[in-house]
């Protein structure tokens, strides 16, 4: 959190009433500590599933991959994805340490050699450590024999070209795609 | 251009001595008098054609059409088209009144008419604006058997799926890429 965010925050306490406070702070101890990682995606969890692992009227046969469940929350209100997750629990960064066996993968593996998925799509950063584990997922997944997709790369809606960074612009030339 | 940006320049021509401002307000003069639009492209030039119609190297079988001359600046800083543009003149846009008819519309299927171009690209921000004269171009070319398509959408390069808008999120799912 930045300096401008903790000053708001340390403001919006000091207008609460201490009792509010003592309140706000025994609730957020309990929430905290119902907190789990669901044993089936490892998105966050109240119960042994999360509330979309339970959901039955998923659609099983399609699994997305995303490096942390505040990747989930953001797809699930794009409302673009109905079947279930596996978060890796981050993204390929040697220099930060996080090695590829500090990530979620041999769960992965697990579940797709378990059960049958009509699709593995990677909804990965396209950032360096993104591409890094995208590459790593894919050579992982090749033996398994599963369809894999990547998220598009291109202009993001409502954008300006004049103001695109070039490597977007590059993506999304080379992505380009037929009009009807 | 907004408050800032013209106090910034306000400030930065206060910081001249006066002959210096003087010196810079001819050649601003000179330098606009001499820019007119490319005869072919409607690109800015200093010649009937632009440097990039005037440019044998490149591809003369590949059109870029674009709504303003800043975007041509854009992709030729990404180098990812090495082919001719089509500068439209703006995006349809009835609220602001800019019609198809105030479009560089006839001028565009008058070049394709003369001339055999294997692909246009529509190189148009993915605006309400933009999607409106897509749809119009599609139509517009659609008797001229021409290869028409239009740049990728999806997460520009960078981004964090955390932070993007549900649109482009949507876009990124729908247009997504099987991975090799």
């Amino acid at each position: 959190m930045g300096e401008k965010s903790a000053q708001r925050l340390a403001f919006f306490f000091l207008s609460l009433s201490p009792e509010e406070v003592e309140g706000f702070s025994n609730e957020l101890i309990r929430t905290r500590k119902a907190i789990r990682y669901c044993s089936q995606c490892y998105n966050i969890a109240i119960s042994d599933l999360c509330h979309i692992c339970a959901d039955p009227s998923r659609d099983p046969g399609s699994l997305c991959v995303v490096a942390d469940p505040r990747d989930i929350f953001s797809l699930e209100k794009a409302a673009v994805f109905k079947g279930h997750y596996h978060v890796l629990g981050g993204l390929i960064s040697p220099l930060d340490g996080i090695h590829p066996e500090l990530l979620r993968l041999r769960e992965l593996v697990d579940r797709l050699k378990n059960k049958a998925f009509s699709e593995v799509i990677l909804a990965i950063n396209p950032t360096v450590e993104g591409d890094a584990t995208i590459l790593y997922l894919e050579k992982l997944l090749a033996p398994l024999q599963v369809k894999v997709s990547r998220l598009a790369y291109g202009l993001p809606m409502g954008a300006d070209i004049e103001y695109t960074d070039e490597l977007t612009l590059q993506k999304a030339f080379q992505g380009r795609v037929s009009t009807p």
